[in-house]
């Protein structure tokens, strides 16, 4: 199963799919605020569908009619009318969410219609907030509300943390975690879309609990909320925020680390081995090619079965 | 294959779909301006979608993925945010219609997801505009614009036209009509719904050249707008509308109708044997059962085989 959230865990799951013989789950966060999903989230108090949809597009099955589904999902209204910026799949999560009366019904009844190679879960029932102190270039430290604030504010990310403080963890994505061979972190943005996991204390005891294997995939390259973490600081945010939290593999692209040395010792301080594997786009952007990265995952993954 | 827009279409699917062995093909009258059909038309300039999503719910599936996205598809938001008032079946037939560029693939797709007993075709790509001139009790005559509100005024309906006067007819629904064994018209708003399909000119010839056989269902109880209109004149507006008009079967119930002389009499004047039999609900409402109806339609369609 893979945590995660928006672009980094879609590409994630588009790279699992193509691992033969997974039985994929993806737990999302949900803490997002901008955008359509901020919209839906503060006029229909449900949860913010947008990093849930990515997640089922990214499962959507190939065949014509799931694919052109997958399509309809992600397919953005223009426009400065009421549907301007709203995707359907965000739409129609926000309906089957109100229909079902529950997250997870609706995400489950969504993934049939995809045809989806797997379950999307979200982390929690309930809609959390991100918040994160920001040390600026100047030295002062602010306080900033909002998965999209953080994501974009320039700064060094102090400490982050949700609200509630303890939101109650989605019960499917815990007996997912216990019952998982692998749990997979990464990519993504680090501190609004990996590490809130760890800050849902059942879903974090379960993870520490599960006997699974762990990989984490690092980043290609730094967002604005990780601009000054190096690389090595992502794999000790984790064990920051969960202490005793163990991997197996740390997987990373050899150009974006550059120097293996120390990203090595980080990721033996978790007691992981390093695998560096050329997983990027060839088009130089900082990107993950799914290919590349089931190229990399498979053998990977192979050593647990 | 049945034409109209709207409840009465829906009623008439909804029955049809209970006769064995037909292949069913809807086509919708593009004219609602109301709701939320009204504004997304309106606001993105779609074909209004109410009135075929109606007809898609109605043929959905019978497997609980089909009846639970044909729940979603009607599933309305309530509250007054920019999604209050609008259907998600709605939202998501607008995104199919400009992701696919074409209503046809659009509805299509939709029937795919739904699993659809059969095909929903628009009248004419191009929405309509329904305008008629109405006498009020006073005597004056006005002019009235928009479908929902020449179904709200009351009034006699002297003439009803559509806007623009000539739209193109949607090919496939002219396809439809040609290879047609039977062509089933009401029951629903006879001005607003049913009409309207008569004033669509190659629509209109192909009817006429069809060799299909004909249904007329005559409503249950007069609307708004046929609340001056005696039940024979049912039947002559259709011949109105469309000079040289023939029907095989007109299909009434025998309580509605009260005395069946002079509807026995229309229908002869269409070239029609006049069938009575109970259609309507037990409760007393004026409103189709679609099982009686199956029931009443399944020895007259079996004529035709």
């Amino acid at each position: 199963m893979a945590f995660g959230g928006g672009h980094g865990l879609s590409v994630s799951l588009r790279a699992l799919r193509r691992v033969p013989d997974l039985e994929i789950t993806a737990v999302v966060t949900v803490g997002d605020d901008g955008g359509s999903s901020g919209r839906l989230r503060a006029d229909r108090g449900v949860l913010p569908p947008g990093d849930l949809r990515q997640a089922l597009a990214a499962l959507a099955g190939s065949d014509p009619l799931s694919a052109g589904t997958a399509d309809l999902f992600q397919y953005r209204f223009d426009g400065a009318d009421p549907l301007g910026g709203h995707t359907v799949g965000n739409l129609v999560l926000c309906g089957l969410m109100e229909l079902h009366g529950d997250a997870v019904a609706a995400l489950d009844h969504a993934a049939a219609l995809l045809h989806s190679a797997g379950r999307v879960l979200p982390m929690s029932r309930v809609p959390v907030e991100i918040e994160a102190e920001v040390r600026h270039a100047s030295g002062v430290v602010e306080s900033v509300r909002g998965q999209h604030e953080v994501a974009i504010t320039p700064g060094h990310v102090e400490v982050v943390r949700i609200l509630p403080p303890s939101p109650p963890a989605c019960a499917e994505a815990v007996r997912a975690v216990e019952a998982a061979d692998w749990l997979i972190f990464g990519p993504g943005s680090w501190y609004t879309s990996v590490i809130p996991h760890l800050l849902v204390p059942e879903l974090a005891a379960a993870i520490l609990a599960s006997p699974a294997r762990r990989v984490v995939t690092l980043n290609l390259a730094a967002e604005k909320e990780t601009a000054s973490l190096p690389v090595p600081d992502h794999l000790h945010a984790l064990t920051r925020y969960l202490p005793g939290l163990t991997a197996d593999v740390v997987l990373a692209d050899g150009k974006a680390v550059g120097d293996p040395e120390p990203v090595q010792r980080a990721a033996e301080s978790l007691g992981a081995r390093l695998v560096l594997a050329p997983v990027a786009v060839d088009s130089g952007c900082p990107r993950h090619d799914p290919s590349a990265l089931a190229v990399a995952l498979s053998p990977v993954l192979g050593t647990a079965r």
